[in-house]
């Protein structure tokens, strides 16, 4: 339950001389605001660090200038919701024109940096030959589509997600974090990613909190193995997560009352092709889906026999009229 | 003009595997807030940012509570108000009882690290021995020294300071940020420390924004060289600085209207031999103080001659009083 078991004991060579590390901080009470000193201060503006909360359709979060990276995603899931949002695979990312072009991310800061932008990529974008390919899904798809299976079991779950930039501890205990930045916009790439899940059935409130580092991770290992406390991840990334949950009724520990399993392969596999089953435009191409599967070894279960179906006599219907 | 200046050619030969960097951003329209789905997602309260404006005394600040050090603080300076603050040696860093304590950093995190908190240090504890064996002062107190000098110069002068974390570059091209946690607290040294200056004489507004690495520097070199461009310093910290100047009309250029000369080691030595000759509270201790001072070549100005003299008369009255 504790962060350590994210921190490689990698061996970090930058010397670093003895330097002032300017702080300010609290020497001073703190007073109102207001003051004449505080007008003087304010005359041309006080920095702008748009940290402001942002309301998207579906998500709403806060935005880290600094890093080109959201701050924190908040999102609410349930079985309803999701069907509704079947049909977002033609959104592309673009940026937010209200946040100043100086600390916009683009899509081309990704472009040959060997890291994805999102989990909003087109559907096609995911070739089964790549999951046959790579047992090693990223950590954060895996995750996701655990969240996704929750609506299953809870009527109501309400994710936090974010970057976490840890440490890695030398051997003479110092700890330096190291993280990349990419594209033109000097975009972040975090060392690991936070997901703090809310799930309630009935009068049923289960909190889990968990760490994964920003790279693939295995089909074998549990969830449980990246679980955190609440406040240690609060502690690594600076945020209140949740605060009108009443702490002193505390909530169940999710992995108690869920088994916190992720994915296995066929599982996952399953899932994917359900996606590109369900995105498929032509009758060609949902062949070519059904044909994977089965080269992969794989039996499609009745949900995905039945979405088959379902859009085959979608695809018929569509291909016997003239086009438009 | 450019940050490239300030980063060395470090190689770094951490290696990261391809991964998913999960965004989320901008796949849909930003919509109104106060939506149904909002109200979902809000239902538990949205995440704390910490972010806030947080009023003291003497300046402004916004705290990053996941580094453990300021985003960036501003101040106001001008000749009257340096003479009002002359005695605040006696205050000590407290921890802001505002700020939730797993985001607090406290002045045991700095023992024994290398680093010092501040600028706030008791006079005390700048033996001149330790100015005579280090031709190179911190980065940050030679600047904060030319800050000071201004005043004499312009009516007001508005500063932003802050912490950086820039990229070191590999020869490959790839650019890491690497830095070191310190503390129980882990809290962030940052590689390097901006400050955004304002300064008013008259009808005259100058801008001057300055990168210098949180190292010791030399006294040889001239401010001129750590000055960035303002947009430069606004993308590596992610800040708007000073929003309500009216961009259209340009401040000029603080380096052409001022000299932008930091202190030699003359005028250094002059300096906090003063400083110590303020907060001298026996006899024996200022007369030390001078000591020292023609021990190491060093002549009194007019200014330190005077500030001496004073200091004498009223420690020999204090001297000459019984204890209460």
């Amino acid at each position: 339950m504790v962060s350590v078991r994210f921190i490689s004991g990698f061996v970090f060579g930058a010397g670093s001389g003895i330097a002032a590390l300017k702080l300010y901080l609290y020497e001073e009470e703190k007073t109102d605001t207001g003051s004449s000193v505080h007008r003087l201060i304010e005359r041309f503006g006080l920095p702008q660090t748009g940290a402001e909360t942002r309301f998207y359709i579906n998500h709403i979060l806060s935005y880290d200038q600094s890093r080109r990276t959201p701050r924190w995603v908040a999102e609410h899931l349930s079985g309803q919701r999701l069907q509704g949002q079947a049909d977002r695979k033609h959104c592309k990312f673009k940026p937010d024109p209200k946040i100043p072009e100086l600390f916009t991310a683009r899509n081309e800061d990704y472009l040959r940096s060997g890291w994805s932008r999102g989990h909003m990529a087109p559907a096609g974008d995911n070739k089964i030959s790549e999951v046959q390919h790579s047992s090693c899904p990223s950590s954060n798809r895996t995750l996701e589509m655990y969240c996704r299976d929750l609506t299953l079991r809870f009527s109501d779950v309400w994710l936090v997600s974010g970057p976490l930039l840890l440490p890695q501890v030398r051997e003479d205990g110092r700890r330096t974090v190291s993280y990349q930045l990419i594209g033109e916009d000097d975009v972040a790439v975090p060392t690991h990613l936070y997901k703090v899940i809310l799930a309630q059935k009935d009068s049923t409130l289960a909190l889990g909190a968990f760490v994964v580092p920003n790279a693939p991770i295995g089909f074998e290992r549990p969830l449980t193995d990246f679980q955190v406390s609440l406040s240690d991840v609060e502690r690594m990334s600076g945020l209140t997560f949740f605060p009108e949950v009443d702490r002193a009724e505390q909530p169940k520990n999710l992995c108690d009352v869920d088994s916190c399993q992720l994915m296995d392969f066929t599982q996952f596999t399953l899932y994917i092709s359900g996606r590109k089953v369900k995105s498929a435009r032509t009758l060609a191409r949902l062949e070519k889906v059904m044909t994977e599967l089965r080269d992969a070894g794989i039996t499609p279960d009745d949900y995905l026999t039945n979405l088959y179906l379902e859009k085959k006599r979608e695809l018929v219907e569509k291909e016997k009229k003239p086009e438009q």
